[in-house]
């Protein structure tokens, strides 16, 4: 352990490195670097073509375009939701898979928008005016308007759909540009056996046979959009110890954060997460044994609830490795001590890490609070989601934009009508469960006395008030909800639905929750972070790069294995090697179409590789390419030592896991009989 | 915290003090201390009749004899397994509460023991004498087998029961010699609606409203046992402020843990044990929905899993107190600089510290192969730990009494025979969920390509495993294990029960992951204890009091509240206050019997109180007694506060938590008709 250590504490106390450290945004690409270890030139062209090729799943995936015309591909696991919102007791796509032989089969993902990034704009400087000579909590409130104006002004300039973005913790903010497409449908999903043949037990695992891919489209006016910039593919894939590059969305990581906010993770965020996903998973795995339609339904909550937890509890253990908050502090100490030796700086930056301890401690007085009450968490299930967004809508509408929550701001308001109003299945009994558990947890952690407690449940248990308002609210039928949507706050506040009633009855106390988060916690956070940056800045100079922000970036690395444990990983599976691994029982049977696959394909076609690039969870979907910008190969998860990489990276046994193209394009061809599909992405 | 901090560094560095802290051995009872404090005496005779009052139920509680004829006062949740054992669907003794009115409607217990020490003998320097000069292995192993030869010895010539106790982590060994008694029968139980009031929201808090009362009778020769040494009531309680006594076999403290072991706990095996027990939990609430026999079967089980969540989840909160390190870290650094500067004494001491983190850095490697395999983590649930006990006890009985495992041993054999084939009901759903999940959660933390998960499951699901195991196997019968009890070695061998057969099948790996685990954890860890136990006595002299084992000790305090968050919490509850409390909905509803009790019962009548005594888990269905040696009280919580208390005594907030004398006496009476019972225990 102590070697790894000392090689994380070089890479990341300084600038780029030998170890392919870094998600890289594209006006700060390291491209000398790469030129040094991997003798690659990646020319701005290659970026242009990596960033009009490149998409994002606004639901939280990355993407590539692979055809002129539309065809999209990701990951299985980022198409899930369109699965089982187009599936049914009689029809289940997650189960038997899904192939649209025709256009006209393609079937629509309600959910599901894709948004490709056109132009940047730097603002940091306006921003930087606004909130000028302010303190915590009005450089917050100022901070935020200001925020919601220029990205209003942006789409009212731009004909485009803007969004502010924050990078280095505040040391930068932008306007990100995006052409935005509303109208997605699945053309082809294998069937969930072999996409995520292994489930959870070798999710963030390697070796690994998973076709986690899927096929969607994009349409414009109902028709296929033109997409003339896309991703051509190199069938063969990469050679090992090739110079390799994912280009995606990696959702977040937390490498800049401070000791104090890491212990808050590791001392209150996580743990408590934990204790209420893993007894939820128990009762997700308990109920789907109730019947074959309760496992179907169950089955995507149950996928995502079981990966976040892998994923926390691996953070976990990150953060109780001694080697990391040893790192941590020093690296702390260090910048800390090189402040104070500026005087300029040391004012400029004044207590900010006492004023992120500060605000630490003030969170803890009304966390549980927050996160049951506003945040959601005593509330679970679609239908309380629903009625909040409904209530909210309304009352927001009737304020200027600058004033509003932010999922109501003009910008933001088309995808959360998409979200609430689109015709998506409501299972009463997983609704049930859901807000069973939830109201159970919001006893739990606030206590029976809680006067908060008292109000909701009055005489009821968490399961009889949970039975009864999801048998007693209509808004699962999307007409009444589109009603609600277009009525005014009066008619809202009139509503005797029990679930917009319930919405109704708590909103004063979440929304004063809300304000407070804003000012005891964010304001003071970001504000110290801000000054932090601008330290980190001055002294450890630009020629860094932030933390994830679920926009694009770009990672390099090589195809290369790892070693675990004195054993040599091969970077890559072949299809000779899933067969000895099926045993028949769930997670690790075949589907019937790949029944005699033995004799179909080819022993020796590649299946999974892995390479040493930086990604994390976001990044599911995202194109591997080459250093000619061909597509090599679609990331769907990392090995199990990536998790550790929200805090830190360690380049000797952080892998990321991809899809072989080879596998991708002989399944097509000869087990799905997909041809026209192939011959679309100049296959055939 | 700081406030609070400084007294507990105060309190744990130096011996006895003001705060009423530890929980004492007899011999070493700090009745000086006590004199200084409350102005009582505590004389011999006092600690006499304490001693042959006081019981230990085997199952893992404490009790009292109440009467002399061999009545015996403990918690209601300390006789669950033995209501539950008298239970069907038909006749609820859970739901519905018990009362004997005649002694032969009195219940058998069949799986429970009393246990009332008679005397004690040190025998420190006979281990110490065995085990001179030999190194880490070699000393576990000898130090294993001089205990068993000693307790074997013990038995043949004391004709009573003996077991081999550590005290101060390895400081002292001694033999505590017992009066057993193994026929206890209930003679009482209320409704589980009020014995558990307020269910597993209100676990570990107070205010509270729970008779959590039950009584028991032991026999002997079928009749009620003789038991002149027993306490008599003073029926009106403590006054506020006025000194209590605890007396009971507290279970286990952590206080004297190296900070390498406390980092382990908080690191590994916490986390670890909550990830497993959550989704248990989980699934045992949602199969508790599927039907009121679900419900009834898996209420026990449950109530046990939540009890064991709120406690590990408040030390998980503990451990990652910042406050608690630094002092722990304070103290080590402490004790090691006197030890350095003692030429003498570190010699003796060599590298104790040292070796501790060597031995868990050890155990990291094989832990979770040991925990599944050997520790049974693997195989939950009565009918594979019945095939476990039947195929050791062939295999150990075969061997001379020292080579055998403990529980093997002539003295620890009648109790595993008595666990192993009780009459008790085994209920195959109950079983398979049980089975299923630990196979489920054995191939998530071992992995599905560990070779030992790939010889279990083969080609099976852990649940269609488990399955056919439960449906296949028939220990169910009693009679089935009473003749495998009997059947040696060979015939064991021979069995086609499928569950004996998995038995037999791991065992080989079992044995030697337990045989690692004893000589590269165990051993050096148990040398190093024994080391820094004599360099504490050698410093900080022998005036203080030994972590908790089990075994009887003694804690002084008083009948005090404490101050919450600024509000005062008076230390006792009255019976009008429950009613305002009740929902009716579980676990805030009450019994049919307590339907009138608001007219029935004085509302004045003192309900539950608390008091200063230090306790922890095992101390449940303790006595509180008075400086004249009456019972006023009976221990069965503590506050939330009092969960630290595994690690450190925090005077200010930790509080035990019991029911008043008021409340039994009143219910016995009023509510349940048990005026026989009153009369015995000399209250009429």
């Amino acid at each position: 352990m102590k070697k790894i250590f000392l090689l994380v504490i070089l890479v990341t106390m300084s600038g780029p490195s030998l170890a392919d450290e870094g998600m890289w945004t594209l006006d700060n690409f390291p491209s000398a670097a790469v030129k040094d270890k991997y003798g690659v030139d990646i020319t701005d062209a290659w970026l242009e073509t990596v960033k009009s090729s490149v998409a994002r799943m606004d639901s939280g995936c990355s993407a590539s375009f692979v055809s002129a015309t539309g065809l999209v591909l990701t990951n299985h696991h980022c198409t899930l939701s369109c699965i089982a919102q187009n599936s049914t007791s009689d029809s289940d796509l997650e189960a038997d898979g899904f192939l649209a032989v025709r256009p006209e089969d393609e079937v629509a993902c309600p959910t599901d928008r894709l948004s490709v990034l056109v132009e940047t704009e730097q603002i940091t400087s306006k921003v930087a005016a606004a909130t000028a000579g302010k303190a915590g909590k009005e450089a917050g409130e100022m901070r935020r308007r200001t925020l919601k104006r220029l990205v209003q002004e942006c789409e009212n300039a731009a004909g485009l759909k803007c969004e502010s973005v924050v990078l280095y913790q505040g040391g930068e903010h932008w306007l990100y540009k995006y052409k935005r497409y509303d109208d997605v449908r699945l053309v082809f999903a294998p069937e969930s056996d072999i996409a995520a043949f292994g489930g959870d037990p070798d999710n963030f695992n390697f070796p690994r046979w998973c076709l986690d891919m899927s096929i969607l489209r994009v349409y414009e006016d109902d028709k296929p959009a033109a997409t003339p910039n896309h991703l051509k593919w190199r069938t063969e894939g990469l050679d090992p110890g090739e110079a390799m590059f994912v280009a995606g969305r990696p959702g977040r990581t937390q490498r800049l954060l401070t000791v104090s906010d890491l212990k808050f993770l590791r001392n209150t965020t996580i743990p408590h997460w934990l204790l209420r996903n893993v007894e939820l998973r128990g009762r997700y795995i308990q109920y789907a044994r109730s019947s074959d339609e309760a496992r179907r339904i169950v089955n995507a909550p149950l996928q995502g609830v079981e990966n976040g937890i892998k994923v926390q509890r691996k953070r976990l253990d990150a953060l109780h490795d001694d080697a990391l908050f040893v790192q941590k502090i020093a690296a702390e100490q260090k910048l800390r001590a090189a402040v104070a030796a500026d005087p300029e700086l040391a004012a400029a930056v004044g207590s900010a890490w006492d004023d992120i301890e500060r605000a630490n401690a003030a969170y803890l007085e009304f966390r549980e609070d927050y996160l049951f009450i506003e945040v959601g968490a005593a509330f679970q299930g679609k239908l309380f989601n629903y009625a909040r967004s409904l209530i909210r809508a309304a009352a927001e509408k009737e304020k200027p934009n600058q004033d509003r929550l932010k999922p109501y701001t003009e910008a933001a308001l088309p995808r959360t009508k998409q979200l609430t109003l689109a015709d998506r299945p409501i299972y009463p009994e997983l609704e049930t469960l859901q807000l069973s558990f939830s109201l159970d947890k919001m006893r739990e952690f606030l206590g029976p006395d809680s006067i908060f407690v008292r109000q909701i449940l009055g005489k009821k248990s968490p399961s009889a008030l949970a039975a009864e308002l999801v048998s007693e609210t209509d808004l699962a039928d999307p007409a009444v909800r589109t009603r609600l949507w277009n009525a005014d706050w009066k008619t809202i506040q009139a509503s005797k639905d029990p679930m917009i009633r319930l919405a109704l009855a708590v909103d004063e106390k979440a929304r004063a929750l809300r304000k407070r988060y804003e000012d005891e916690v964010e304001a003071p956070t970001d504000l110290a972070y801000e000054r932090i940056a601008k330290a980190r800045f001055a002294i450890q100079g630009t020629d860094v790069y932030p933390d994830a922000t679920f926009t694009l970036r770009i990672s390099y690395g090589a195809h290369e294995g790892w070693n675990e444990k004195g054993t040599d990983v091969r970077p890559w599976t072949t299809v000779s090697e899933l067969f000895p691994r099926v045993t028949g029982a769930e997670p690790f049977r075949l589907p019937a179409s790949w029944g005699d696959a033995a004799d179909t394909l080819d022993g020796s076609t590649k299946f999974n590789f892995v390479g040493t690039t930086d990604i994390i969870g976001g990044n599911s979907g995202s194109p591997v390419i080459d250093k000619d910008g061909k597509l090599v190969g679609l990331i769907f998860d990392g090995n199990i030592h990536s998790i550790s990489g929200s805090y830190w990276f360690d380049s000797e046994f952080n892998r990321s896991v991809a899809v072989h193209p080879e596998i991708m394009i002989e399944s097509l061809r000869s087990i799905y009989s997909a041809d026209h599909l192939l011959q679309e992405m100049g296959l055939e």
